[in-house]
């Protein structure tokens, strides 16, 4: 059997299965990789919230991704939940080592508004994460957080790409999904390096089934670039991706449920 | 979107993405349910080995359990990696106040021989998780830890099952798999809750990559127990996704490679 391209997650673990590790490794798996994973965080998570987390030592970080990198080898690299700055800086350091395209997803609160980083942590994003990343994804809310943008519109889209483009990822994918209602009719991202544009746009979903969209696009990004495409092909074979996974996601639990990881499988048995 | 059936697996983590409950979450997805997941311990590990291995504290596995149980609910659950009396004792009286089918693998040994329970665990093995299972799907390893029977034939499984019957566990799936080459020509399993006899037989692959094996019977047998299936519906079923994925199993690293969760999945795209 020939050996899957490889794909690594460096995030925390969502026990309701949705979001974090859990919709990484789903979502490689429907598309065709292998997945592995660096836990940096234990969360007791369901469709209501966060119930409590529990943060890995570097160390244990560390020894996860160098078993991982060192025999195995990876492919391409997502990032996800660092709750504290000295995992955003022992990630980053051992992400700079590495030859391979880097998704980072600067996760800063959960779908429950729950917060997922700690508030000094938010420097270490910026100067020592972002830089090793090939596309950084950060929805509004991060945008606000890490650059002090608020963008209602597309043309904010624009101008916060360019600051977070000024931290240092060679990529931004600005997710515009919390634009206000009326400022778009679709759910619309903008891709850019600073010189090529694309606006990737899909309709907008009326279900409120959405946990795990982040982690979920981010590493479909990532699966993609495992496999060979490059930044705007992976990007727009990750927004069809989540697009379809938002339009099957499922009632669980009392609150918000996650989207469908496998909506585009079949059982060949 | 229905809401496939839910599956919970209470195990450890394992980096490289082959077993645990990384080859867990494959596996239901790959069957089409909706996979979550408590996790005990994290370790790093490759195709080599187990490098390093980090409990969880007893209180975040209750955490994480009555976040996903009482909001979420679930169908079936599987057990794995318990690596301390303590945790087996949590997980154990956690398990006692369900009312669905449980899995629980006893893992002992990796696939390299590294200790995942620590002997003074053993006891509670035997005493407070195997009374709460469904079906105990012990190895030959396994059955010789928890119950001195060395079995080198079809007779000795036999014996062995009434052994970890004695235990609790409604049924036991012996797997025959590291029976001596010769004492038998496939991979012969014996499913039996003392009465009903049920001998799962498949062409025995000469693949060494089998790394998480053990994990990906146990998570596709409770799969299907969400499903809807019979014990024995599930063993078989089980019996026939494993032995599928142990045949695309594939290179990774230095050492075994994983079986293949995805062999029997198309993307509809």
């Amino acid at each position: 059997m020939h050996t899957p391209p490889r794909v690594l997650t460096v995030a925390g673990s969502d026990s309701g299965g949705g979001a974090g590790i859990q919709a990484d490794l789903k979502t490689m798996l429907a598309l065709g990789t292998h997945g592995m994973s660096v836990l940096t965080a234990v969360t007791a998570q369901n469709s209501l919230g966060v119930q409590g987390a529990w943060d890995l030592p570097a160390e244990a970080v560390r020894a996860q991704f160098r078993s991982v990198v060192d025999d195995i080898g990876v492919q391409a690299v997502k990032t996800g939940m660092l709750s504290s700055a000295e995992l955003v800086e022992t990630v980053a350091g051992l992400l700079a080592g590495l030859r391979v395209p880097v998704v980072v997803d600067p996760v800063g609160v959960s779908k429950h508004g729950d917060p997922l980083l700690a508030a000094g942590a938010l420097d270490a994003v910026r100067t020592a994460l972002l830089p090793t990343a090939t596309v950084a994804t950060p929805n509004l809310d991060e945008v606000a957080q890490l650059t002090g943008v608020r963008v209602e519109d597309e043309a904010g889209m624009r101008r916060a790409a360019a600051e977070i483009l000024d931290f240092g990822p060679r990529w931004a994918l600005i997710k515009g999904g919390h634009l206000p209602a009326g400022a778009a009719d679709s759910a619309v991202d903008l891709l850019t390096d600073g010189t090529e544009e694309h606006w990737l746009r899909a309709p907008r979903h009326d279900n409120r089934h959405t946990h795990g969209t982040g982690c979920t696009l981010a590493s479909a990004l990532a699966a993609q670039l495992a496999k060979g495409d490059t930044v705007p092909q992976a990007a727009a074979a990750a927004k069809d991706y989540v697009t379809g996974a938002i339009a099957a996601g499922f009632r669980l639990g009392a609150g918000i449920g996650p989207v469908h990881h496998g909506w585009r499988l079949r059982d060949g048995h």
